[in-house]
């Protein structure tokens, strides 16, 4: 399994961020089909209290990297990776991880 | 369903990063009891190339961050803590973010 991390840094404007997202991104990014797990969530804090680098995070999931690039390389996908800049003023870090899974 | 979600930095040795992390730190953070979920993954690569800023991660889940803080407070939990200076040496982030699945 492969993950996609899309981690969201902090916006100009977080309710604008917010309502962007969850209004104009999220339905774009719900029309793209193949991901075997899909997770998003707000960053809440760290540990000791230290400022998170992070505002937002989502995790998309697939059986492999190639599959997730024949994803993200649909039509779909590619709407969805092409309305990111529009939104996301604190900039964006994508990485891929291999996925095992403990528990 | 809250995520603690742990970047560890690219560390100063890779081959005595992995070995300790596979043969020291996994045994001792699975006496851990409570996660929800946890997976471990290298990373990869980015998709258009640039280098990572992280080197592997792990995810723990858990019901709460109440029920994390309890399930790291732990003695198990708190000898896996203790144990991470031993090996990061790239540095380590913690963040805590809620999770919404999608899918």
């Amino acid at each position: 399994m492969i993950r996609l991390l899309v981690l969201y840094g902090h916006p100009k404007d977080r309710k604008e961020f917010d309502r962007y997202y969850r209004e104009v991104h999220l339905p774009i990014a719900k029309k793209i089909k193949g991901f075997k797990r899909w997770t998003i969530g707000k960053v809440q804090g760290t540990p000791d209290g230290k400022p998170s680098p992070y505002y937002l995070m989502a995790d998309l999931f697939a059986e492999s990297r190639e599959a997730m690039e024949k994803i993200l390389a649909s039509p779909e996908g590619q709407a969805a990776v092409n309305d990111v800049p529009k939104f996301a003023t604190g900039g964006v870090t994508f990485i891929y991880t291999e996925v095992e899974q403990l528990v």
